[in-house]
């Protein structure tokens, strides 16, 4: 959204004349003056149901099991809390640390070890950004000043799963696996949401609307109405409003001891992972639009 | 199968009398005398979508891109083969390194760096346990001797992706990301197999039934029937040669380079993935049978 911002301001200032509207799309659910992003919805909805899925898997032996299930998540923890939702259907994590509060290692390892000795199964979600209060990240703790950084400037994160694992593996000697959602939370669309890709789809429509109307320079944004059915308006924020503000996880939708996340975040994500999609299948496998580079001759 | 087998000889010699079969069950697909076992077809199910998926991902930015998808399989590339079947989609790996075939570092290095340069864009699936001509597992290249070991006396092996993803980053400057498709290749019961849940069905049934008609010390197995459409029918092997023999890919279906996977692999795993299961949803989660404990007094 700072990009649209600077390159529409580029242009009024170069004279050259262009609507610009900002539509949103990012899984990590972040940007400010918006209810939710599209993309949200679908990788919370594969979070959840994947987190249910390992919930069952670890308790498939009798044997003491600790999982670290690590989710993206920079600064904010939305897709983190997503894990949350599977506790509904009582399959989800003993655990949650968001990086809306500051990360203390040793407070984590006594937490796991009183689940660990009351049930013999442990399970922590965990975003890729918590950090400590001196604000170093999990994966720094071992790597030191060695972490790559990406195009933006920030660092490359990732690791975080397997520096808990290690250190929770050292601390209760107990089998522990760390699990990256990596990649997959981003893409797999064959566990979409519905109403996440109507809402896209409505998001864009009115951008190109709004813009053959002869606004500018706004970011499409979805407004919940309020009610006990679920049901979002688009909205139009001034992309002003929107650049470089960054929208996180309210403190009071996390627990006090900043280790758990609260029914608030049930009754805000769980309406927006409803519905599946019926994706198309072809020989078992997903079938993907394609476009295809039409060549239009010129009247 | 070796634990039935011997549970079975030992009640024998007990004087106890019990019939015992073998129902298998294992995603690695790598149980002797039968065409494949229960659990594969939908475990690859999800490794060949998942490979679509990240495929695609790795594509919406014009940067180059390498990325290495870690597949379970300690001493059989079956799983991993199965990335291939996302190929016929146009969506597949450019590499596949299978257990079955000595691994050679450098040669992985080469063969990347080569397809790289032309597309700027790579996809390597790599078995978790492919190794060295010395039996050198990749997870030990980095670890030494430091390498954990399950209740099977198996080395506990993870980290392939990794160690292979900063050898390659190393070696390009590339952008590489190690993806390890861990439990949820194992535990994604929403991508599961329709074709692979009837035959699992179909392997208990039996079982029970030659059980209560008098054999015993027999596994279930699936024999395919030849002609154009697939078909198995069940067959009962002696637990005595099931036990402790591994079924390996065959050579002739890995490439003389043995970096991927051929055409008759596709044959035979493309009509195991077959048909979507209607898994039941409830409020945009999976819905899982329970099984509850009924006490019943006794007459």
């Amino acid at each position: 959204m700072d990009t649209c911002n600077k390159i529409s301001k580029f242009l009024q200032k170069s004279g050259y004349e262009c609507r610009v509207m900002g539509v949103p799309k990012t899984i990590d659910n972040d940007l400010f003056g918006t209810d939710h992003c599209p993309g949200f919805a679908s990788a919370a909805k594969y979070i959840a149901t994947t987190t249910m899925e390992v919930y069952l898997d670890a308790r498939v032996y009798d044997t003491g099991m600790i999982c670290v299930i690590e989710v993206m998540g920079r600064h904010a923890g939305w897709l983190t809390a997503a894990t949350r939702l599977a506790n509904e259907k009582g399959c989800g994590p003993d655990l949650i640390y968001l990086p809306e509060v500051p990360f203390d290692v040793d407070k984590m390892v006594e937490d796991v070890i009183r689940i660990y000795e009351k049930n013999r199964k442990v399970i922590v979600a965990v975003s890729e950004g918590v950090h400590t209060k001196e604000g170093l990240f999990i994966s720094e703790i071992g790597a030191g000043d060695d972490v790559a950084v990406d195009s933006f400037g920030h660092k490359q994160l990732g690791g975080t799963a397997l520096v808990l694992a290690d250190i929770l593996k050292k601390a209760t000697g107990a089998k522990v696996r760390g699990i990256e959602l990596s990649l997959m939370q981003r893409c797999a669309s064959h566990c979409a949401s519905q109403t996440d890709i109507d809402e896209s789809f409505m998001a864009g429509q009115t951008a190109v609307i709004k813009a053959l109307e002869g606004l500018t320079d706004y970011m499409i944004g979805f407004e919940r109405v309020p009610g006990k059915n679920y049901k979002c308006e688009i909205d139009l924020i001034p992309l002003d409003e929107v650049a470089n503000t960054e929208k996180k996880v309210p403190r009071d939708w996390i627990n006090p001891a900043g280790n758990f996340v609260t029914e608030d975040f049930v009754d805000y994500a769980l309406p927006l992972i409803q519905n599946e999609t019926c994706q198309q299948i072809v020989d078992g496998l997903p079938r993907f639009a394609k476009l295809k580079k039409i060549f239009v001759q010129k009247p």
